[in-house]
């Protein structure tokens, strides 16, 4: 049984509060923190945890607690979880792990110092079709990978503090993070150049404070091992939640990810066929999010190495810093020249 | 090059006549016949024909015509057919064939006394999905045949004389003869017995003068090999053409058609993802309409067999028989009950 | 939170423990039984539950137990439901409910009498897809059903009792008492008269000594308020589950299920796209069982009517009483004649 | 009735030769042209042609020819096409209209000068679903398209020739050429900048010789009216032909093509459930084919525009070389600054 601390009661955090408090049994959700009270009260008000905190600090000492949950804006991801390693918790990290590379190795140093188990929240590793993906392409019936692309769009409005890139480093990070991490790990190999370009075509209200900020963006990327791609952001897409794979290799290709939802599809008299797009990453990737919190404390318990580290987490930022450097300067950009900065 | 006399201008003609104007090389439209003076005008006017007949009796007396299409409402076939062959035409005779087994024995030993070519509408035999699943069956790679389905549906309202079954057989003659055709194809085997059930859902107006009409019906088979089927037929949908085969074999199974056309699909911000029902038998099988032309002419020339002959007509006429009897008595009726009244 | 015994410790049996375990936090899994030693053995080693049984009239006395599950033959169900209800205990009970009308009777009286919460376990009921085909329905948008069709196949071999059709009901029964209770449910409608053919195609073996045994059978249905309908199940299919039921009402179509799973598609040099079929119930109704225990355990907390009750169960047995009668008979069988007698 | 002369029996010249000999009323092929004698006898065979010629010059003098058909390799086009406008044919060239947008521009010279019909060969513009996309996205029902992307990829092995960028302009050119013109068609603006990677994947035997070869190559596109667009292109996939767009607009999506062919799916014992790929342009766009020349013939009665002219056709060379020079460069690539060199 592994006692956890949500820290930031935002959507993402909700529902990994959910899916402790019904659907997984060996983890009990004790503590909810939020520096918002109004937040905090409302997350109380869903879940079973009996403790609630304003400050993070306090949280992540209270004694009760074995893990945390942060799911807080991304830029308050290193202090966090860097206190929280200090306290010796055990950390499960939502995407983007941080702001910076330089960020995501103070928060690798941390844990490894404490010696505690560090999860990123990359759920998509744990969703059924993207396992199957990885097993195809590794046992190689399909030869290497040619070329790999990866479609990542989210229906809401992004929230405000988005706009500005120097706190978020923009949609790439908040949505196509998974989208990085996903070609990556399908590939495996690292991302070696990418050039990018982007525009905000949707958001009319951030055009004059926020110059730089984009809702659209699509990237081509050059893998170390020579293979190709391409990452293709939208948010918000309005009609759903679209996350959506192709990876043609030299004996075949795979696709995963549909537009459309499983469920009943209709005809109606006026000829059309109608079924329902994936609403979002909450149905859709639900087995995911239940999947990578039991493997989570399966990690921890039997102090294994999680299937997304750390590591994985700093390189999904550094493609993101690259792909942001590409759209300013207009110019394709070496991940070796994004490291060297 | 073969010069066809259309007799019968409505919806099935006028497809025979466009494709021969249009698309099929070796073969000439030169005569048009229908008993009505309007639609004749009418159909002379989209078609290359040059000579009209008002009198189907004068229409295949006429020396420059090699064959006759016959569209005309299916209770005229036997008259007309077995006066083409009379007259040394080769007959294009469209389903049902007639309105009962007599009628097409009638028209078989007219034709084959005259030495014509007498092939049956039946198109489907000339779609590329419906040749594949013949020859999957056939090469026996699934094994036998266990439960054969047909759907056959219609978009429009069915014209106003198809309400009387003693003209027309009802629905199931006039929509789902290709079903009664295509099962009996498919699986490679005679109907040995049948069971129906039928009601008048959609034509209110029908109901007092015609209490026997239906439009909509299931039909359960067995099969003299031992294979169960079912037919279901419903005119009008709406929604489209509808025309779907499922084929359970022993070690697997075949899914021929689709409620969806080929079209574009769309997203929209309602998350409605649509496509477009088909339409029209004239859009689906476009090709095999043309294709069984072109068989026909080959047939003619190469004096050899039609792939739906005078026997595959009076088969499926049988079956509608057998299956508006079976509505009738409210009991199952043998295919061999009926061929002895 | 409910405390659970287990009775009958296959199949099914096994994934309602495993989701008491796992899954279902307000509840706890603290007894099996099944009168087979081995295989409470080999369940116990897979389940928490402390208590074990082999006779379940010993079990349904524990005084720990709440509820029990009811996952044994058909044949066992009347004796074990009586004795439990007797004792007070909730009353979970896998369908078939039993094997005629009047064992259905017996538990309903038996546990109207106790007081205690009946629920048969129809999933489907549960299912987001079925829920929300009933619910399109309910809303009239699409008008009245014309035709309900719903096809039921399993993978696997059935186990050797079920041969014999005076013990099992056969496999319309066993398999396709979901298909039954389904298309009552979403018509809203009884099914007043009904037709079935049905063959053994695929089970040499069981020929012999059970020649009234079948495999594959196709029944056609009409409903008391006129809609038309069929059934088909076959088992075993190999190559997977295949549930899918598609409504036509005056209005248009409701397509619901597919034969594949959501899995990835792989296309390969051959020109072969290739999905995988959906493999078995516990993949495709993973939610629902989930859900119809919920339900259940909310149910006896709330003392609310399940959405499974006893009564359906019993129109689910009559139903394929009527339709073993039809196979036996060779004629078409009203359910008020199944109910006379 | 117009009178056609083939020059260049290759693929997709036998195509054009096919369809005017058994699919196109109101037009015939009278004349043969290729260099190589045993190409032209073995087309000869194949066709209704009474007259063959080895020399172009000699094919575009034939006083009976009223047009054309160029299917030569591209870097023989403009020779060919300005000939053939000198002698008054009118002209349908297939894509890529030539190598260089100097040679289109005297292409587009020669053919007004002598006040022919000049259409590039860009069938997908007579693609039902194509066209359907292109009224939809001009109806503004879905607003302004934001990305739009394209892929193409062709089954067989390049013919060596195109090796040799110099004399072919690479894949992109030979296979991606429609896509070009398809992403400018239906975004309607103009490719404002893009930069391209590419790689030498599969063909082993050219990476000698030809270093500046490709057989995959991934385009990002920024359009003149802000939108973006991704390209991505390989040759041979050996799967298939593959053609598919995608097209996000601020309130929707539009989905065009898929890998599926339109043909029978199978499941079989092993839970496979099979579907064929498209297997050729031949088939996918047959009807376009037919339709692109229907239409030639009666821009040329008519005297018309063509929906594809030299115009379009320079366009999409235009983007082929810019994509080149980014290849080369490794930058991203202006369309200005190719049109100003």
């Amino acid at each position: 049984m592994l006692r956890f601390c949500l820290i930031g009661t935002g959507r993402a955090g909700l529902v990994h509060a959910a899916n402790i408090d019904r659907r997984i049994k060996d983890a009990q959700l004790i503590a909810l923190c939020d520096a918002d009270p109004g937040a905090l009260r409302r997350a109380a008000a869903e879940c079973s945890a009996g403790r609630q905190y304003l400050d993070y600090r306090e949280a992540v000492r209270d004694p009760r607690v074995d893990a945390v949950i942060v799911a807080t804006p991304a830029f308050l991801h290193r202090e966090i979880a860097c206190e929280a390693a200090a306290q010796g918790k055990h950390i499960f990290l939502e995407k983007p792990m941080a702001l910076s590379v330089a960020e995501c190795e103070d928060i690798n140093a941390a844990a490894a110092q404490a010696g505690v188990t560090l999860q990123i929240g990359f759920m998509r590793r744990f969703d059924a079709a993207y396992v199957q993906t990885k097993e195809i392409l590794e046992s190689g019936e399909l030869g290497p990978v040619m070329i790999i692309k990866s479609t990542g769009r989210g229906p809401g409005l992004p929230p405000p503090w988005i706009y500005d890139l120097s706190k978020s480093n923009g949609m790439l990070a908040e949505v196509n993070s998974h989208d990085f991490d996903s070609v990556r790990w399908l590939v495996g190999s690292e991302i070696a150049r990418l050039y990018a370009e982007a525009a905000n075509l949707k958001c009319d209200d951030a055009r004059d404070r926020y110059p730089d900020f984009y809702d659209n963006a699509v990237v081509v990327l050059r893998f170390a091992n020579a293979a190709l791609g391409s990452i293709d952001g939208t948010c918000p897409a309005e009609y759903g939640y679209d996350a959506r794979v192709e990876v043609l290799c030299e004996k075949g290709a795979l696709f995963l990810g549909s537009v459309q939802d499983r469920g009943v599809s209709r005809v109606t008299c006026d000829g059309n066929v109608t079924t329902q797009a994936v609403e979002s990453w909450r149905s859709l990737f639900r087995e995911a999010y239940i999947g990578e919190i039991e493997h989570f404390i399966s990690c921890v318990e039997q102090q294994t190495t999680p299937r997304a580290t750390g590591l994985d987490g700093l390189k999904a930022v550094e493609a993101v810093a690259a792909a942001n450097a590409s759209i300013t300067s207009g110019e394709p950009v070496t991940l070796e020249a994004v490291r060297r900065t």
